[in-house]
């Protein structure tokens, strides 16, 4: 069919980008509250004029085409802002982890090259020492969290009030063109920047919109941080439907139980320990409400028994998949026929797998890196977790080694290990780097975790390889038991996965206490394991 | 930020297709139910083989790429296959009007310059004289239809069998690349051949299946015809969310309502006459059933009497608009806080409007044709509605003309004159051609169709212009009186109208009996005023 004649024209082609998400809920839902924060409410006209603000401001701060824009905030109304306004002055967001020290920001603001820095107060103190001479900053103010220490002289409010919402704002020319970056918390070396594109950004968001089931009716409850991943998308996700943003700036079991009753959350998501935080909660901080509550979990897979806690509170548990490099989510434990038939315990072991792609992400598969072939789909032979797609990063950022092994063959890889299940569903069994290999065997760490997590006095566990002198390695179990009642004893715990796991997948060691964490909520293995290299 | 080291590659970059819809549908949900058409029942994994069949065999019977491939079918299984094996021999998909003439279907046959025809038995006949010299024709024999006439002597089931469902398929090198092309029924002159690419494709099935709330739990019911604009899209939409098809040869109101409560339907779209005829359905076929079924429906306003009956029989209405041109709907009468509290009246004339733009059109908006500025948001001043955005089509084939007036300005032009309300909501008063001038003034007939929808003796009512010697034109009802009771008089008709219109708006004249229609359900308002043109 000769139609040579058909070119694209500003009729019927717009580069793809999540700004056509604001200014469509703007136009629509003029009046709906968009974002609610404490005692604070903006409209999706107000959050798209505050937006507009926050572009011209900046692009009068002398801030350009491509330049990176940084913000370290947790989840308020003008972490959200940014996700727009920083587009839409034709920069690339930067995103800086919370929990992050003086050097590691220093590091991020030095390699990423940001132009511009925009401050809570409550981080202030942390960030003084690392910004680079002649940084600008300006601090946000949060009328919801406690004064904090100046660093810039001038505030967020008063650089808004100097921005104009009627000045013309940027749309990318190529959908192809980046609109954020995020470092991943790495846990050895430096973090590596991830580049995300327009293209991607709205992909991804669109495809948890449906995955999700988030429609204008939707409330969504910020849990998750928005500087992770742009908090997997939704911060585009939840406007592209119009829903409403409920902001909060710190995970507590009795203000996300709170905001549920109050503002009628429908949708959440969050690590698996903030379910495990939930369902530790204090009684007294515990509210039972009417409607339903969807919470998508990842980062880790949320061991079976937390799954199955969660659903008899009343929560409808998904389990997501993903990595900074795929804009959080990638894959979902989708819902099959015959799922709601299931018994909750073999229904939870079900929903801790990782699943399928998501409506957006061409394919997840799980192939021999060696050869690049998918393993056999029988729920046992290991192979890598490997993805390909629309929704995966543009790459690292000035790191072209990197690029090449991440993107060899065609696919992403994700250095994960899993197996595929007979019915397409994948299971990571561990992260490449963290699998036990004992006498030439290979254990899945999740594996033992989820038996040591099922036991009723234990309230958190890791597993990690212990060097050993015969077997290689062997597996070591690290325990929090649960508060309240009398801790098990190391016999009692290893007794208790011999009865439930082949012996050579059986700790041989177990240690008690609390766990470290990264700054994202995820057990520190290589902590762990440092703990047990000899001196 | 230099970037630019960071290059699309297969990894992070896939041309958008639904192709990938049935892809991932095949992978994830095989044993799924993809398709019901009477006894017949296929899975997703034997839909992905028959279509992956078909695009070999197409391959194996000299169809290149680029080349259309036609076909004529009602609701079929066979239609849908289609939908994805024409694409997967990298064909463009040309879906032929069923109600059409041998001559009408000989102009389309010759204009796009079709390879290839598939062709159901049922209409053998018709096609018979209207096949060009040499071009190859494969007959559909659907074991649910009476045995038809054959016109080749291959059928569909042979013709599959001779294609390799393990061959290569083509995906687009170039998401711009065509994927369909659909004639529109014209009232005037030859019909324009409207172009669609496999970007637009994907997003407006993707907006579909956002807006219209498409789940993996869904069960479509074929009640719009697939020929028309591809269904709406929802011939990929519903696989893209791994629902199930519920195809229908024959749009009857007991066939529907049976398939309603047999299959478990939750989701389905028609034309507003659809919506009439299940309302007026006689009682022994209507069927309570005691799920919600979702019904969506544009192609013209329906009547807010029909949306307030509909919802009262247990049916939830969405009212679309839209074009073959943007892919079937452009906007959605969207859900807006306080809707489900509005009393039925009121909830169903707000529903009547045609709404805002769907979350994946970039913009929808109500033109001054001559300045292209926006008109007031005042729900009174007339303008032209206009599109832009990736759903909107490629272009007309082979006819620059017409695509240069189409998108004049950077919007498509619609032809529909509509107001912009308050809120921001687009309601289309006439198309263009069809509103009424009499002594200087503009009367929108679908306000004057309205009044009469709602008289109780009144089923179906249109209304045209009539030539008349002193105001120019006055308006002329022509109106089919329900069955069962009285029929209404002309003198009570009119007086019905002086009572809830301007009196320059009422009808001068009435006339009764069945009225015109187009082969997609459209009243055929030129033939109206034919009637009525001095011979």
């Amino acid at each position: 069919m000769d139609d040579g004649d058909l070119p694209r024209q500003a009729a019927n082609h717009v580069p793809l980008s999540p700004i056509s998400f604001l200014l469509r809920a703007a136009r629509i839902y003029p009046h709906r509250t968009a974002v609610v924060h404490g005692a604070r409410r903006y409209t999706y006209a107000e959050m798209a004029e505050r937006s507009r603000r926050l572009a011209s401001a900046l692009r009068r701060a002398g801030v350009g085409a491509g330049d990176v824009v940084a913000i370290m905030a947790p989840n308020t109304p003008e972490m959200l802002e940014a996700h727009y306004g920083v587009p839409m002055a034709g920069a690339v967001l930067l995103t800086i982890n919370i929990r992050l020290d003086g050097p590691a920001i220093g590091f991020i603001l030095r390699h990423s090259k940001a132009k511009f820095l925009l401050v809570d107060r409550e981080f202030t103190k942390v960030v003084r020492g690392a910004v680079p001479e002649g940084l600008p900053v300006v601090d946000i103010v949060d009328s919801e969290a406690p004064a904090g220490e100046p660093l810039s002289d001038q505030d967020y409010e008063a650089f808004l009030a100097g921005g104009d919402p009627a000045a013309a704002i940027h749309t990318p020319a190529d959908e192809w063109e980046a609109i954020s970056l995020s470092y991943t918390s790495g846990t050895t070396g430096n973090p590596k920047g991830v580049v995300a594109h327009h293209r991607g950004a709205y992909l991804n968001a669109t495809a948890n919109a449906l995955a999700f089931t988030l429609t204008p009716r939707s409330v969504y409850l910020w849990t998750l941080p928005m500087f992770h991943c742009n908090g997997w998308t939704y911060t585009w996700a939840v406007t592209l439907q119009g829903g409403t943003h409920v902001c909060l700036r710190r995970v507590e079991p009795g203000a996300i139980f709170a905001a549920i009753a109050e503002h009628g959350v429908t949708h959440m998501c969050a690590a698996p320990i903030v379910l495990t935080l939930l369902i530790h909660a204090p009684e007294e901080q515990k509210r039972r409400f009417d409607h339903a509550v969807a919470i998508a979990t990842g980062g880790a897979a949320p061991p079976s028994p937390v799954i199955a806690q969660m659903e008899a509170m009343g929560f409808s548990v998904t389990h997501l998949y993903g990595l900074t490099e795929c804009y959080g989510p990638a894959t979902i434990c989708l819902w099959q026929p015959g799922l709601d038939e299931m018994p909750l315990d073999a229904k939870a072991a079900f929903m801790a797998r990782q699943g399928v792609n998501h409506p957006m992400l061409e394919e997840a598969a799980v192939l021999d890196a060696a050869t690049m072939v998918p393993v056999p789909m029988d729920g046992r032979t290991l192979g890598e977790v490997m993805l390909r797609g629309n929704t995966v990063m543009k790459g690292y950022l000035r790191n072209p080694d990197a690029n090449e092994a991440a993107f060899a063959g065609g696919w992403f890889h994700t250095g994960d290990l899993g197996v595929m299940h007979p019915d397409g569903y994948i299971e990571v069994k561990d992260r490449a780097k963290d699998i036990v290999i004992s006498g030439g065997e290979n254990i899945s760490t999740l594996e033992v975790e989820e038996v040591l997590y099922a036991h009723p006095g234990i309230m958190e566990a890791a597993v990690v390889a212990e060097p050993d002198g015969k077997w290689g390695e062997v597996p070591h179990a690290f325990v929090t038991p649960k508060p309240g009642g009398p801790p098990p004893s190391e016999a009692e715990v290893i007794a208790w996965c011999r009865g439930r796991l082949a012996h050579f997948k059986c700790p041989k060691r177990v240690s008690f206490g609390p766990l470290p964490k990264t700054s994202t909520g995820k057990i520190q293995k290589f902590e762990l394991r440092g703990r047990l290299r000899p001196v």
